[in-house]
């Protein structure tokens, strides 16, 4: 195996390790030692991978968005092809949220790094971006949907944009039981079927 | 003073130091030692006040729940009265949002204390009673106004009652300047109005 292609791989399996510990005991569990415990590696080891544990957890929180990302790419991908964007966005909430156990290590992770912003100015910048990215896919979905004539004009597109990123308030009701699955994708449901005009027939 | 209120007092003075820690910090900063010492006491005098830091949490965290409350009771008795429901609503989600200063280390506290929970399970209940106690409010809100003919009468109670508890998911995308207050309110008036039925010439 080429040597760039093991380091990165060494980094990916680094970074699970530190999940796990995050999903299990939170976020400052996660010391360089405990992870470096976690993988199975010593210290020196893990030093030779990130240089500090800030570098670490940068990493780890790029590698969760990149999962997060092709798992939403799956399943767009699965859907009926051009895609609606009603199902877009659903697609995209269902993976955002800990519906599934896949979801819930990401979810859970999220949920730290973002508490962790708050106090932290390196990752709150991270973070922002990312929120500010997935924000502009949202609101450029709402406005090509209300071009083709799928939500009606009358609506405003930043508030529309805005409500969507709301829903992902389901995640800690979700993750601490206050909230069933079923119960937080059929609220799903019915704000996407107020937001898009009913389409007879489509698949 | 009574020792007993006294007692009281310098228990929510503690809390205080701890929240400031919290906000400054992150939770996991908010150690006995450190709370001590920004509350101006020896780590032997906290201990007089709580047995163990999990005794602290708890009593932090029902005294957050407390004056977030306290901030709602003035937020709804200054509103008309009887109050209209939608009015009782935007009155409490722009409380438990982190819109204003004072609203902002509660709802940060509340975003580390939820997540400190999924990890600790004695939190875990406390947080999860708290959070149904909320639903219910909410429930009972949404099916008193459908019963006084304010919301349509072909509106799921449940699924309305959590699509209102999801606008709670504004409070991070605040904390990271993602969203502006101004743009929250308006998408939670926005979803208000698409709840209730307008009614004419109330105040």
């Amino acid at each position: 195996m080429p040597k760039q292609v093991d380091h990165v791989e060494r980094r990916e399996f680094i970074a699970q390790a530190l999940w796990t510990i995050v999903d299990r005991q939170g976020w400052a569990a996660a010391t360089m030692r405990e992870v470096a415990r976690e993988a199975g590696v010593s210290l020196g080891q893990l030093q030779h991978y990130f240089s500090s544990r800030s570098e670490m957890l940068t990493f780890a929180i790029e590698f969760a968005a990149d999962r997060t990302a092709e798992r939403v790419a799956r399943s767009t991908a699965a859907l009926a092809q051009p895609p609606h964007p009603r199902d877009v966005l659903r697609a995209v909430l269902a993976e955002l949220l800990p519906l599934r156990p896949d979801a819930r290590a990401t979810s859970r992770m999220n949920a730290a790094y973002v508490l962790e912003a708050m106090h932290n100015p390196a990752l709150h910048q991270q973070v922002a971006v990312g929120l500010r990215d997935g924000r502009a896919m949202v609101e450029h979905l709402i406005r090509q949907a209300m071009d083709h004539g799928q939500i009606p004009p009358g609506r405003d597109a930043m508030i529309e944009t805005d409500l969507i990123l709301a829903l992902t308030g389901f995640g800690p009701l979700l993750e601490l039981g206050v909230i069933e699955p079923r119960a937080a994708l059929a609220a799903i449901d019915q704000h996407l079927d107020r937001l898009f005009i009913p389409a007879s027939g489509r698949n």
